[in-house]
């Protein structure tokens, strides 16, 4: 698959960290949070954009300003990672991106982690900063929540305990690369597996035993969102490599949606690794799957 | 010495690291680029600003555009990091919030780092940045050196190098914690020992040893630039804190300028750690600093 010279980029960053926890299996969950922080490095800065360190609903949190953004609307992000690793200062970039592309503002949640916080943590995190959102005035059909991996499973499992909760439900939902089944069901982890740089089987279970830490069922309605009801879902735009382990999650995700009448997207992008979009402003198939977003998210 | 509680952030920091490179002292020099980008962890988000990931003079950078900066001015920021790990991405924010400080815009350097480029590639890369910025039309007095630990370093020294070269010299030359002596020859190395929670003789030494390659002697007049005569050497302000292995490297700049007839300002904060303009935006006694030096820029 021909990729660009640009793309490939994070391929090598995602092999260098697997050479790294290969070489030293001892490294502690500080050592992969530091490793896992260089996520922020394949994206240029989006230009034109500004940040604010703020606390929101008791969360901590980096707003993106584009310079020519509607400010009425914001991406509520929630960042990769496992739930483990990962953070709002990782995808500062990425968020700033999405934001600029969508003409609107993003709050970059710098939520809870595993192993410390395990599942429901970061939803809960999720819930606070949302409803400090409405608490702030925000029109909940101008939120969009979005996130990738793991917080591409957030993105999604927040809005269905939203529903839960009787709040209101966002007007979009943007998941990159989602890690949504925690039963690990998915063809592609093994069919995959030879084209996937980064996310393996293993690393997926190690994830998975601090986020559940023991103790949550992997078919739990909230942790697994794959296990739930769509119908009433907001539009959804999924977006994911084809050289993902996880191209079976979001693959199940859009025609379990699609089938319970969610308005859904699936854009699988050829040769791509696992939360390309982190390739933002360095890869033409990262910009392109931007402006993509972009024109379905105008066209709501 | 009583410090805030936002800036004994910075002191956990390095105590967390110290603490890694204890408990695993195999750690890679990719382990440990990963665990200083952290550096920029500290520091608020500086409101305002804008960046832009550009190329100058063949070397990567981040420019920092803060909303009202005078445009003909620029910052040319080395970040700290023993000439060995640290990065432009690690130091945005510190860069961002001087600049913004100054009320002028920042040119944060990526430079070649050691082992695999040793003395004196850094200060290669300054020099391309610097000529670059001149052929762009900068005025030399309105451009300013600026860097923190090795990197306040290599502000000094590549002005040193610029005389070498009869370039025009830059208006103002800011050294936060700078790191001069490869001798290793200040009192407060041993002094300071039990109270500085990152530098100790056995990093430096470390560091040193790719900086130099086994080749180059510490006393080399440009890798060490104590050696030098600063005769005509551009108004400088050294800041460190009072808690710093390296305050005697601050010092040593400060007097030998001074009796050299530079116009120079030499700030201890009580306290304070290493580089501790890495807390900009979150402890009063940054930001004061901040507003100390930015008064000392006007009124040149």
């Amino acid at each position: 698959m021909a990729i660009s010279k640009e793309a490939d980029t994070l391929r090598a960053l995602y092999q260098s960290w697997t050479d790294q926890m290969v070489a030293n299996p001892n490294l502690t969950i500080l050592n992969l949070r530091s490793m896992f922080d260089e996520w922020g490095r394949p994206a240029l800065e989006p230009e034109s954009v500004t940040y604010k360190s703020d606390c929101v609903g008791g969360v901590e949190a980096i707003w993106a300003y584009p310079q020519s953004a509607d400010t009425s609307h914001v991406i509520l992000y929630t960042h990769g990672g496992g739930f483990a690793v990962g953070s709002a200062d990782s995808h500062r970039k990425m968020a700033g991106h999405l934001a600029k592309a969508l003409g609107v503002t993003a709050c970059n949640l710098h939520y809870r982690r595993a192993p410390e916080h395990p599942f429901p943590a970061q939803i809960e995190d999720a819930v606070a900063a949302y409803k400090a959102l409405l608490a702030k005035g925000y029109d909940p059909k101008k939120i969009a929540t979005a996130g990738d991996s793991a917080g591409g499973n957030l993105a999604v499992a927040s809005v269905l305990k939203f529903r839960d909760l009787g709040l209101p439900l966002p007007g979009a939902v943007i998941a990159y690369s989602p890690w949504l089944d925690m039963a690990l069901r998915g063809k592609t982890l093994q069919t995959n597996a030879g084209t996937d740089a980064l996310v393996s089987q293993a690393i997926l279970e190690g994830m998975r035993g601090m986020f559940l830490g023991g103790k949550t069922d992997p078919l739990d309605k909230l942790a697994n969102p794959l296990e739930n009801d769509f119908t009433g879902f907001p539009p959804l735009y999924i977006t994911c490599g084809s050289a993902e382990t996880l191209q079976s999650d979001s693959e199940s995700l859009h025609a379990k949606a699609k089938a319970q009448g969610v308005k859904t997207v699936l854009s699988v992008v050829p040769g791509m690794q696992h939360v390309f979009p982190a390739l933002s402003g360095r890869a033409l198939e990262a910009d392109q799957e931007l402006a993509r977003i972009a024109a379905w998210y105008r066209a709501l």
